[in-house]
């Protein structure tokens, strides 16, 4: 068993506001995250796989086609957008690394397999900041 | 003459859309940095004064000061802001990179000798992502 | 189950030497890291705490009341000090970074539930440069 | 149990090219990786042994050993050659990524316990650019 | 004058040889990075041009413009490729970063002022590794 | 004319601490960084050099020659020691980034010419944390 991580990038604002909550709760719980006109992150997003290498070609999954696959189900929904409003998976959850992280799987796990069967999703991990990030295994 | 450098950061929401244009024509020209609800990025701020050595502190400047001064003076304006909306400075102006540059400098640039009569500001470096970055020394 | 990372750092001084040995068994052993006027470093701490986000929020953990814990409970009392004679908790112990990430989880470990119930700490990371570092997951 | 790791690196050609394939058949698989005439990397090379710190040193492994037997058994075969030409543990394998971790695996794996007998291989980890990179645990 | 810089990267392989010398001269004054079979690195370059904003833009240069030509006149012509063998301007050339970053300036620079009348080449920085790089200011 | 830069790195313990003042003052002016026990550093060295790549080799300056100059002359005398009290040429100065630079300076200096003719040192850049350092150009 290997596990390949190919690293992506996004741009994109967003706040941390409850609705169901007053302004006056919004600020204490999230500080200036909870900012009305928003903020912004360049966050920084890594797929791991994991699988056995095919003798044919020494790779667990084809790079070039998983990372592919991340722009085009991932990256191209979340890149200079807004992850409140424009992000159609992020409709009614808190726009929280964590929710993100975990919605990214979502979208990613049944897409690995048609590229390699070989490969599994593995990880998700996604840095708000160099010094923020989350980890999610699918459980 | 030594060249000292503090690096410090922050989060903010953007567009670059200029109104005087058609909707048509700001995407033309901006792409997705025009995408009508924002986005963001993690900035990296660098400051670099140039000086002597003051030979009881082996200083040019106080470094904690010049810190205490960007952060007080420009990153707690600009810190979890929408560059566009919040920022007194950059009203009516394209919030690009190369213009927030240029007016951090001019927040900076006379509050240098008050903190260090040694010290004159010499270069604003401002990275909007690891890729893209303007320095602007002044002139 | 989402792990959460925060990243704080601080600057100590220390060296490595065993007082049950001899000047020339230390030298022998830890080479220049024996240095008698010490040496230092700028540790870089990761730490990792893992749970199941909170609906109302989106987090597993106030990312603001993990770095102020970690910060008050451990970065107050390693910057700009000596390991080995500063630091209460290092008294009587090698001051390598093994030992110093166990005494790091020691502290942390009680702390972390008090500021999110969901929450428990996973994983202590220590730098001690760029490539040398060590994890420890509490067993 | 504390894991411990230490970061070396390597420069070296290689191309991704099956021998029993057509020349347009490398092309679609491998596309420029096939590269006839090579290409080459800045390989990064992090190994973790895990153990138990020893209590006259503080250390689960001397990272001076460690990367002194990663550089005379690894670094010295890889830095600065050709994977595909230059490296007999190589000969008659595809020059992947997800191949040379194994390989390095099998070299270290022996090679750990001589140095220190408290301490096991846990993990190499290889990045061939700062965003592809594999990750083996011996099974 | 704001000066905007672009960094883009590609892996290529390379080696110094001066065929006008014996072997032993070669290994004597190149070392390691004469071996016959090549070997590689992630090479990082920057790209700097300078000059002022447009008023209706914010922009000295339109980045994405910048990005493209670089890919479309440089990357393209370097990434994946043998810089002795596969590259027609460095040709008859050692292929040292100092020669490459300044066939890249030649290439570039009349290139600059098409995109942004504004705007002229600056500086070529050219990483070979992490530790050794060169700049060209085009005189 | 190119320049060429090589990083090299050391670790040490300082403290800021001026004899003539009272304790009070020193720790005034320089806060945690006067604690008498001493703190430390992983201290990142640049050194630029300036000049026309000679025809045979393409190299400005052998860098392998340069970086065995850097660590024979300054990382011998710097690395693992206490620059108070283990430097000579640190004695009866302050131990500033500012100070330790120009010292830097004044032994590479004279040093270039004789590896290579064609080569004059342009800027030693100092970095006592990536958020803090100093550049000196010898005037």
């Amino acid at each position: 068993m290997i596990y390949v991580c190919r690293r992506e990038h996004f741009n994109a604002a967003h706040k941390l506001y409850n609705p169901k909550w007053s302004e006056e709760k919004n600020k204490e719980v999230f500080g200036p995250c909870a900012n009305q006109n928003w903020h912004g992150h360049n966050f920084e997003l890594l797929v791991t796989v994991k699988g056995t290498p095919d003798p044919d070609t020494g790779f667990v999954i084809d790079l070039k086609k998983l990372s592919s696959l991340i722009r085009d189900e991932v990256i191209e929904k979340l890149d200079h957008k807004n992850l409140n409003m424009d992000v159609d998976f992020m409709q009614d959850k808190m726009a929280s690394c964590e929710n993100l992280a975990m919605e990214i799987w979502k979208i990613l796990e049944p897409r690995i397999a048609p590229i390699s069967k070989a490969a599994k999703l593995h990880c998700i991990t996604l840095y708000e900041t160099p010094r923020n990030y989350v980890e999610y295994f699918g459980e």
